[in-house]
């Protein structure tokens, strides 16, 4: 678990790589914090600028505005299929572009590559990478009542309908084979897996998808989830000339900060003039002992209001995908997605997407091997990958600093049970460990849980 | 498992590839049936012809004879690593290039790459396929011994030194991710799991191989052990235009023999003027069920003597790999090693490499994935990939014949374990279901295994 190392990126010696065609799709969405224009859109796709999508053009899934009420006439019609929380959440990533240029739910040729090699060949014989399967179970009872309609309807736990998946494919889900090949293990007590796998049908449904609305929340946050091309306009907006995006889902403190400011300037001295940091907290499903997104968008919001992180060159937005903890298979997706938001630099630390073994005493993934088989991994060429090195609380600076050997004994490395505990007993970190403001919305988290909330207090674990 | 299902080509669209230039490396291995002449390889290296080897260039890892006292003399100084007998079969593939461009048991960034993306990134950016791990185990005390030396001396059970590995590099054998990722199940019962990676120490050593000698086996069949090198030159020497390679583990019948010759039939309907089947049966490692290599190479003779296949249009060659059964993971590296060899159709069947799930009432892989995953493949888009259909034992003709479900009625599925019932009870199976020399030699094998050879009869299971 990457709970006690912090972090510097060392450049790779990839060249840069700045393409010059960038492919906008407009979007009928228009959430809060970003004003939308499709005039601008269409202006800012000749623009010189941002990395390409994958498959050269960003997929949208949704329904034209106009057409809407036919579709959910015609939605009316089909066999139903009842979506999961989890499942709506993969509608929402599918629906934006975040796996362009998938266009639904995976059918056996994409699961198949993507089990055996994380990724898609496409017609012109070049790769894409696409390392975790996004697949859609249904039961026999659910097989049976689809019969042979080419289409179905997907229907939130409410019932009301989300999308139309056409063209479908029904396969077998081999559960077994799935797990082992997307986490290396098929040890019991893999969250993702008992949460979306273990009772899932014995049949996957793929096909393309049309997406009736946007996909909303209504939790307060939805102005923090901008799609894909909102993020490339804002990018755009802002003239980034590099991306440079952080994956988390665990509060930031200031070892996190210093690595986000210090790849900035070594951006800066590599002769970009305006590279933007996406600072990305993972916003779909995450197991009982993660910190809620909710909890955390208020530490985020703490440490750009703090000043720890420079809101002139920092976007902050939600990352709707959720989370499996498949180590190196899923540090692949969650480069990969952000490819297609616009990021050409990709932060990567110890055990990325990583977790202790469900059953033995170590963690499950090598610590290096995420940053390794990034590094490799078929179709994300295009990607810098930075990965980053030790960082620490400095007593003879009273800060978070790049870990020095020579002088180790003025490091102070505060492990994530630590933190926890501080957090938990409403005790202070030494100063300069993280910011105050974003220090009481964890105190206040962990005195929102009481030992009654399933019997045990919730563990947070810093990234 | 494989059992009961026979075969015919259903072409590809792929478009045929005859590569122009074909590099040759000279071997120093002058096995029985074929002569060799360094000069006839430089005179073939510039012909047009035979589908290049993967990486442009054949791997040969053997030591110049000349050399051969030197290094003996520089092995006899380095630390040991003894070689199991399955370990030997890797050093045998990997010094005559079947690997290729691999020059020695795999380092981390390889063994990752086999794992997560089953192929192998070059310098110049392109693929080549690699989908299972050709690695070699070590253990703490060996790990030990071996300290700050940076080459080691493999050698055999005997202690004769084979090999020197250089340039080492050991890195932790995560077993658990190993065979779950390869396998797609971690279940125990695994034959190739249970005899070679279970026990095996909790390192791997990576490196690039110095082969002392040519692997020979003594057992009477070396002088069908063609390497790559020599079945290229024997396809050359019969002016081959096309190579089909049939890669088996299980005695021939008249459904397999249906299908090559009818393999043949459509290649020279497609235009070629002189295709060459190989057929290839696998030398290392089975499981105990199988029949052992020295009853089916009998039995493959024989379907030559009788004139079931054709030797003028046929090589038969060992192809020294241990076998994983590992399904649509382990086809992959089977049609591989076959582009090395030189061919360029690959011919697969139901199930390749697969077996019952060693704990559950099922085939551990779905009897389609192997021959597609093998056509989606990274790294084989040069090969052709030949799947086949349905044959069966067509009553009213007396043969095997491609089955017609409009009279299912007149065929006969002769099921493995029916095929060995009739052995083992030295019944004939119907007229024409396999070649009376090639049935007389199984019966005889079946015949010398007693009850107390480990306390059962061992079963055979046909392709």
């Amino acid at each position: 678990m990457a709970s006690t190392i912090f972090i510097q990126p060392s450049f790779t010696s990839k060249s840069l790589n700045k393409s010059l065609n960038t492919h906008f799709v407009p979007s009928f969405k228009l959430p809060g914090s970003v004003s939308f224009n499709p005039r601008t859109v269409s202006q800012l796709s000749v623009r010189a600028g941002l990395i390409e999508p994958d498959g050269g053009k960003l997929v949208d899934l949704h329904v034209a505005e106009p057409e809407r009420g036919l579709k959910k006439r015609e939605a009316a019609l089909l066999p139903r299929v009842k979506l999961s929380r989890i499942d709506l959440q993969w509608v929402h990533v599918l629906s934006e572009g975040w796996a362009s240029p998938l266009t639904g739910f995976m059918r056996e040729s994409e699961f198949l590559q993507t089990l055996h090699f994380n990724s898609l060949r496409l017609g012109d014989g070049s790769f894409v990478n696409m390392s975790v399967p996004i697949v859609l179970a249904i039961d026999d009872s659910q097989k049976e009542r689809i019969a042979e309609s080419k289409r179905v309807t997907l229907v939130d736990l409410d019932d009301n309908p989300v999308a139309i998946l056409n063209n479908i494919e029904i396969y077998k889900h081999p559960k077994e084979e799935r797990i082992a090949r997307t986490w290396g293990t098929t040890a019991p007590g893999l969250p993702y897996v008992e949460e979306t796998i273990t009772k899932a049908g014995n049949w996957l449904i793929g096909g393309d998808l049309e997406v009736i609305e946007p996909i909303k929340y209504h939790d307060g946050l939805d102005r923090f989830r901008l799609s894909p091309v909102e993020l490339r306009q804002e990018f755009e907006k802002r003239n980034a000339d590099a991306v440079f995006a952080f994956q988390l889902r665990n509060p930031v403190h200031n070892g996190h900060a210093l690595l986000m400011t210090d790849t900035r300037r070594r951006l800066l001295e590599m002769g970009y003039k305006n590279p933007i940091l996406l600072l990305h907290p993972l916003g779909g499903y995450t197991k009982a002992d993660d910190v809620p997104l909710s909890w955390r968008m208020k530490q985020h919001e703490k440490v750009l209001e703090d000043g720890v992180l420079d809101p002139e060159t920092t976007v902050v937005s939600i990352f709707p995908s959720p989370m499996h903890y498949a180590g190196p298979t899923e540090v692949q997706w969650h480069a990969k997605a952000r490819i297609n938001a616009g990021a050409n630099f990709y932060i990567v630390g110890r055990d990325p997407a990583g977790m202790g073994h469900p059953n033995e005493k170590r963690d499950l993934y090598d610590a290096d091997h995420g940053k390794k088989v990034l590094s490799m991994a078929p179709g994300l060429e295009r990607l810098n990958i930075l990965p980053f090195r030790v960082a620490a609380y400095d007593k003879t600076q009273f800060k978070m600093a790049f870990f020095d050997p020579s002088r180790a004994q003025d490091f102070l490395f505060i492990s994530g049970t630590k933190m926890r505990a501080l957090a938990k007993n409403k005790e202070n970190p030494p100063d300069g460990f993280m910011c105050p403001g974003g220090w009481k919305v964890l105190v206040k988290y962990y005195d929102s849980l009481t030992p009654s909330d399933n019997g045990r207090i919730h563990e947070a674990v810093p990234a």
